[in-house]
């Protein structure tokens, strides 16, 4: 059934910690804020920041099964359980909210791990993502001044700071994410 | 024609500076210690570190024909071209020594990027190349100390050190680098 822009944010709310939901909301109001400044449709990025974290806080076995038994793709299975939830939140947005904008669905999916050749949308709600208000790690700050200027080279700078992060605790890097950089330094070039 | 050991050195002296040789006689002497310590064959060891950076100093459309002259991965193209004579490489030891050993030619030809599945030659070439006494850059010691237990893990901080290289310079990351570097770490896990 469709639902309301504010019965989809209650019961957004429901499944997740109020520090969550929190960072929910300043996905929201970046992401617009990151639309209109690019030029992106404002009102499927709200719906997209709404949804993005949707599984977040689901038993990491159920989000498992929902990449299992639905033909998504098996691999995250192999790397960080952090990827998990884009995909099935993707795949539940459809399901329960009746959501078939593919743009909004894939800017839930890949705004984790990006994708080569991200649309504008898919690459405003990632950036949203790195960058919102509630957001404290080493270079955010950065990121957010590189993000008055270039969606893309934040995002880069948001990509360098996860690998960088992978690689000091000596985790696995998902290799799309690294196909996503290059893709991404290869748009800024000048070449 | 087969060519005796020295030979085949005296060659390899010719195509390059002496700072490259003396690199190139660092890596042999390294791989041939880390190969008796791990178990690997030192003689076949020794062959490819010498041999290992035949075509470095060839100009670069040279290292390019031959990629593309001779079915190698097309896709090094794409990426830096420090990459490209180590499959250059492999294919001119081939064909100008007459070199038929899959396993010396693979440990030339992944010298630099590595490759998933790494052979026991594989690695302790590649690690020589990171690790020789000549080689002198941050975390280069750390590598050095980490050889003395875990070829494995010392090749992981090599490969950590490339990928935060290339983080750090905004330079694309090749992805069998970081494919090799996750399946390093799956072999080293306790999982």
């Amino acid at each position: 059934m469709n639902r309301s822009r504010e019965q989809i944010m209650e019961k957004v709310k429901e499944q997740m910690p109020e520090k969550r939901w929190l960072h929910t909301l300043g996905v929201m109001e970046t992401s617009v804020r990151l639309a209109e400044r690019y030029c992106a449709d404002p009102v499927k990025a709200d719906l997209a920041a709404i949804l993005h974290d949707y599984c977040k806080y689901w038993p990491i076995q159920e989000q498992a099964n929902i990449i299992k038994e639905n033909g998504l793709p098996q691999d995250l299975l192999d790397y960080d359980k952090e990827l998990w939830h884009s995909h099935a939140g993707a795949f539940i947005a459809q399901k329960e909210f009746d959501i078939h904008d593919e743009e909004i669905l894939d800017a839930i999916r890949y705004h984790t791990s990006g994708r080569e050749s991200m649309t504008l949308l898919d690459k405003v709600v990632c950036l949203a993502d790195y960058m919102e208000p509630g957001r404290d790690f080493p270079g955010v700050h950065n990121i957010r001044e590189i993000a008055e200027h270039s969606l893309e080279k934040a995002l880069i700078a948001g990509f360098d700071s996860t690998i960088g992060f992978l690689l000091s605790k000596g985790k696995r890097i998902y290799p799309l994410t690294v196909l996503t950089r290059n893709d991404l330094l290869m748009q800024v070039s000048d070449n």
